[in-house]
């Protein structure tokens, strides 16, 4: 009988926060899945309409990897009117030699915000100017949050502004970050405005319909898209891909169904079966990320469970070197 | 932060034995899909061939049961070399109204097993002559001992025999079932001399060629294939389809992609589009299954998340009022 570790949300958050360790670790992933070899099946995803659910379940095989996570996030979106989260859900990581589980990563969605706020990270890493000193966040949720402090890891960073429809929301976040970064953060809630000056921007939010114009970018500025991880889902104005000098998808058959790209190739805008060179193939430099200051760059981040392996994969690492976490056996 | 309870394996083998209380379990969930409104998405598999391994994940929603299970079903072919079972894994429950995780069910496989027999017993009550005395099991797995004993739960079965192409493995599980369900059991070698004679059949190899020629049929039988799970495996020679006079499948559309059904239509015996009243219909009354005792009839199961969301909700009752299981909070 399988002896199983089990791990609460507060051991994984100690274990695993969101710094240089978990940005590398969500790089390295990328850089797997440029390798080949890497398995990542189509999303499973059921609807549960009548209460206004749906639950998503991503997992992915990475050669040289031991393990293999799999991973079920539900989202409820009636649950904050009884003052529950939308969004919670585990991990599971199986012996990819075995099948046996080895863990449950009970983390109620907290992996998954630090591997999405790293692949953001790795992003401006790889495609945003060095010398990236204001970054702007269109968004005001968890992500808002987490995409922002990723930034400082990778670049400079020594002003931001959020932006959000909710003035009152946007003001206590950026009230919020500055005390949590030590940085000047301001709040904004004219989209063009936020936009101009901007180093980086990033779109963390549910939009159906675009946030960003095409005509509010400027030469120099990278923007990773986040938000978009449903076909029905759009941040920027589809123009916006033609307008850039690199788009780079992290999962192009994913950007093409879920992403900003889909909603390009419905607005007829980019061709259906234009390829570009993936992040991870950038991370590993088989295709060039931006090539001069003046360019304008885009990532187009879905989601991928690679990502999730990774950083399910060094949560039991790091859990297991402090000791942390319950013996089952069954 | 959500309590979520863990039940081992240990506990429930003894909350949820294969008895007339799971096949009625079963039975209605069969019953609550012919209702429609069930949600159920197709299969997510992802294969890992370098270990020799894959993984299933099921899922279902059914209205008017409040959770919903996820299943997680590793299969890794090469583990009985180093000593360990080739197929775990586990379930999950879900809320259905806010999407927590209720309940971790850690049963290596336990409850499919049950569920899986149970889905055959339920395909004998509504399909077989309620006068059938003889059983007939291909194979000599945990799923051969298993439907010869969830047929003795609704047919009142005296003799068995069991057909393995290893001699000594299908006398060693005759011996055992002779023992532990008091009825004559014995072993046979030959496929046409195992099924002469047998009012119910049972297939439960992992055959890639059929194993049963349609001419050894004869009429008042009735069969159940229950090892094709898979769009590789075929137990019933194609012309068995189109020599029963009733064909039910557990449900059409995994049937014609991954049963016996869909090694009829490769082989042009079935059309692809014919259309077949699926079990949970018979069971509901909305259309006939066997209408007289001299039809030959064929179940074709290739198990449905339907099936494991009802069991898993068993599960978690009866562990609940037993008390068993560890709570924890994250």
């Amino acid at each position: 009988m399988p002896t199983i570790r089990i791990l609460t949300e507060t051991e994984l958050r100690s274990a695993v926060p969101l710094n240089d360790a978990a940005v590398g670790c969500v790089e390295n992933a990328f850089r797997a899945l440029a390798r080949g070899g890497v398995v990542m099946p189509p999303i499973l995803s059921m609807a549960i309409t009548e209460h206004n659910g749906e639950v998503d379940v991503k997992t992915a095989y990475v050669p040289g990897i031991n393990s293999f996570a799999l991973k079920v996030s539900p989202g409820f979106f009636d649950n904050p009117k009884i003052g529950l989260p939308s969004t919670t859900g585990l991990m599971i990581l199986f012996s990819a030699r075995t099948g046996q589980v080895e863990a449950l990563l009970l983390d109620n969605g907290y992996l998954t915000d630090v591997r999405t706020a790293a692949a953001g990270a790795v992003a401006a890493r790889h495609l945003s100017r060095p010398d990236s000193r204001r970054a702007t966040i269109f968004g005001t949720g968890m992500q808002a949050r987490l995409q922002l402090q990723a930034l400082t890891l990778v670049r400079p960073i020594e002003r931001a502004t959020i932006w959000g429809r909710d003035a009152g929301k946007a003001e206590a976040l950026a009230a919020a970050m500055t005390g949590a970064l030590g940085i000047a953060v301001t709040a904004e809630t004219d989209a063009a405005r936020a936009i101009a000056g901007a180093d980086i921007v990033v779109t963390t939010t549910p939009a159906t319909a675009p946030v960003v114009r095409a005509d509010w970018l400027h030469p120099g500025q990278h923007v990773t898209a986040m938000g978009s991880d449903q076909h029905t889902k759009n941040e920027l104005a589809p123009d916006c891909l033609r307008r850039a000098d690199v788009y780079v998808p992290d999962r192009l058959s994913q950007t093409r169904s879920l992403g900003e790209l889909r909603s390009a190739i419905d607005a007829g805008v980019m061709a259906a079966d234009a390829a570009f060179p993936e992040l991870g193939v950038i991370v590993a430099g088989k295709a060039p990320g931006r090539t001069a200051p003046d360019q304008i760059t885009i990532a187009d981040l879905t989601g991928t469970g690679v990502q999730d392996t990774a950083i399910a994969t060094l949560a039991r690492e790091r859990a297991a070197a402090r000791g942390a976490g319950t013996d089952f056996t069954s």
